[in-house]
């Protein structure tokens, strides 16, 4: 064994028969709050990394493909976003992708953890990059799902940027046609969302539910994928719309929409993944997959949610 | 611990501080060969797959996403594919997949080791599907190098279907600019290649090396993506080519192809992977990637080989 | 990493907090009875092992640590033994170690589990070396508890050799104080037992609980420790008569008892761990376990029984 | 898996084919000094570690089972330790179970690593319980073997406190004969050691050797055993003497000295581990082992010196 390999590893149990290692430097952060438990490691391959319950959520070396992936399809696609409303995203990174849009006037993002954000301010300053302190930016710690129910602020794009559902898990109860069909109340009427939906890996219960339950609220859904190496698995992300179809853009428009966002710092101005050409590429899936997607039926219910293994 | 999670693991080492965990029920095949390590696992999550040296090969749940992202995007751009050679290819499913063409009027593998396909088709037998029955192919065990050194005969695709380059391992020497010097020669005029490149995680110093070593030899090189699960990272592909260029063909002519295949069996007869909409999307690359690719330098020779961890 | 490491590994999880990892060359059989799992491997290390609902039992290498002191202490305590029972014992190997004893005309072996003890006869014929054969020997395949309750013989010697208790595993009733009172009334007036603990290690719960319990039960309640490497933590075990003492026969008296063994062949004929110096050095605890010991106050009960981490 | 199950780990190769893992809950320091690396982790069933050059040194739960077996064989051995030499020692538990001593008038600790000893008695201070500042104590950062063939003072007893031979490792040369010359020249002519010497298990090869390499240098040779859970395998230790034989000593007259020692704290001032019973008790050896001791001859040398795997 090589000197410099790494002796303590964190493992990501991504099903019961499979996992990913994690060379571990240092635990930054660990605690167990109301809600979930929250580790922030320094790793040898991925830099600092955020684990919520176990799971990887996003690394220092490539949060920013699964920011861009998440962000920007939604705010590309709906022709003039003004309000933005944000379900999680403790990290901040989200709030960051969002606040390089001129047209945005506000952005809501409620975390039921207030534990996580300040952690993640503390320890990952990188992935909000001050986007907190923007004065278009409000944050609250409250149960996403209870506070659209109760307020009837209308949204352009609502990013849902949460975990996966694991039992008794904080997101639990973000997955289920009951929640799709408040959140499509809360839209504007040319409204778009994103959200992760879980791996491609294997026979994608939860990509594959998740795209059958927002079939029964949206007009419009199209699911896309990434690859976030931190991950350990191919990954799916979910666009719905009321209307707005991401493909009736073309690939030099979109250029030219990136090109438009200001770029006040030279390194973190501009994006590092996204561009006109994955814009459209993302949305092709492979043969199988798209199968997949075809043949599952399974719609996700608050009687009947999905969960998967950690 | 549930009961069904599994207990005894095979830990592929992606890199000195990360690692890829794979639930094992049954060791099939283990031999130490003249040239490497072959291991044949029955895994919990991916049935069987081909380890060697330590490192993934291709599992029974996911090979036909390799071996059609490797092979298809060569032979559907070739005009008229005749004669084809496989540079190792050892598993069968490289020839399974060459087969379907009725062009194809001559196949040469040339694999260095002869147990890697004897355990293949003992234990692997869905890789090949019967394909080294097919009475256009020639399977020879032999240092590919030296038999294209030797053997003046011309193909018109060439697929380079080994494993990642480990110190002293067989494929060490077939990643270099003199090789690719050999490959050139032994193309018709339309000659078109494929090859692994290694993964897209990280610095990605295996995948640019290659794609500017390959740029010193052939006017079209062109990098692709797929995603294979079992890999436990983003994989990168590159294809060469003497003239034609695979933005070319339109989607719907890739699929016209495709659907001319014939269809033999139910199961296998058609592919599971490849369409044409992932004829070009595949080659969309991340900003970031595109960006490395452009940055790196570094020039593969005999004398200055690169190495991959494992 | 060397080329001679391990790459497939079994671990055995001694706690929530702990693990022994075990480098395996192959699965030589493996299956789900209706009591346990079964794992038969071949380690790098150990030789063949035998694998209980994940839990390691025994070892090629280091098996004769563990039966030897498992069985000698009381065969050798108890003044003439001639009738022996064995609660569990499915490798065969405390068969082995008694019928060494020419005083002992008949030996009753009740294992639950039918299938471990064909998969032991098949796969781990050195355990048991032909002892299964022995015209004394008596194997069923029954509840041991049940077996005793219903079955009135009286033995001089009973061996409990059973695995830990794991909620719902087969030993779960077999460390009680119900289960001590049925054994007591089958064994004779100078009658002996002896038994696994469990760990030394940490508070040593098991260990001192059964101890509570066992002297609830019986007049002579001796504790003693042996290291049996493969179970990657030191080891109790706990003698229990109704008269004899094991401290009562001096170390030569036991030395000249095991000469006695007949030593049929070499290698087997004699014992390997076991003699006289030990006999009296095993029986005393660093002052930490005896402290613990005597400290804790479970009593382990049908109602209230104990489980180990699996 | 249960909730509170590590999910970060910390592993110690204890051979090629065989490890320990360890719950990790933090990573109090690390670093790589001129000689080794240090890490000193918060396990999850340990309580805090030091952690050499990636194998385990001692643990906040056991660590008094260490270093009460290196050091009271010695120290009572000997009619009347007034001056006393350590050999590595940096937690500065030695020390802690020397200064115990009244009859003791001076200590020399020479650690290679004054990082080791500085990160010991700033996060592991339980270990050394004030004992840097007892007057009698001097402790100097040097090679002790120089220091030893340098300086021609005298001692009654030098207790060997170092971790195992790992290849370029800072304890490589301090297992050979030459060494041992050394240590002898700086024994008084009743002058006693002790050292740790390796696992007991498997072939033992260290522990053989260190004892047939002992036998070359002194008249009396006597291994003996403990056993330290956190270490994952059965240890060996070695007292070796100009004449004193442990075995002199009663049980009765072990305990009476053990009672002597002032016990200033309730909780710390009284032995944890050892009394008169176990001095005797841990120098018998099971047979295997004392078999493995007569059959060895390797001898350990500068020019021929053992490494164990790291």
């Amino acid at each position: 064994m090589t000197a410099s390999k790494s002796s303590i590893w964190f493992t990501d149990h991504l099903s019961p028969f499979e996992g990913h290692l994690y060379g571990v430097r240092n635990i930054l952060f660990s605690t167990q709050t109301k809600y979930q438990k929250i580790d922030i490691l320094q790793t040898d391959g991925y830099g600092r990394c955020l684990v919520l319950d176990g799971k990887m959520q996003s690394s220092e070396a490539d949060e920013f493909i699964y920011h861009e992936a998440l962000v920007h399809p939604a705010m590309l696609t709906h022709p003039n976003p003004k309000r933005v409303f944000i379900v999680g995203g403790g990290e901040g990174a989200t709030i960051r992708e969002i606040v390089r849009y001129p047209s945005v006037e506000k952005v809501v993002m409620i975390d039921i953890d207030q534990e996580v954000v300040e952690a993640s301010r503390r320890y990952l300053p990188e992935w909000s990059q001050g986007a907190f302190d923007d004065s278009r930016v409000t944050v609250a710690y409250f149960d996403a799902r209870r506070y659209l129910e109760e307020n009837a602020d209308v949204y352009d794009v609502i990013i849902i940027d949460i975990s996966e559902p694991v039992d008794d898990g904080p997101a639990y109860l973000l997955y289920t046609k009951e929640f799709y069909e408040v959140v499509t109340k809360r839209l504007g009427p040319e409204g778009v969302i994103t959200l992760q939906a879980g791996t491609t890996a294997g026979s994608l219960p939860c990509l594959a539910a998740v795209y059958n339950t927002l079939k029964t609220v949206f007009p419009v859904v199209a699911p896309y994928l990434a690859s976030i190496p931190s991950f350990g698995l191919p990954w799916g992300f979910i666009l719905a719309s009321k209307g707005p179809d991401p493909g009736s853009l073309t690939k030099e428009e979109v250029d030219r929409r990136i090109t438009c966002l200001p770029s006040a710092s030279t390194e973190n101005g501009v994006l590092r993944y996204y561009h006109g050409g994955l814009h459209h590429a993302q949305f092709v899936l492979p043969k199988h997959i798209r199968e997949a997607m075809g043949t599952q039926v399974r719609i996700i219910e608050d009687n009947y949610p999905i969960s998967v293994y950690n």
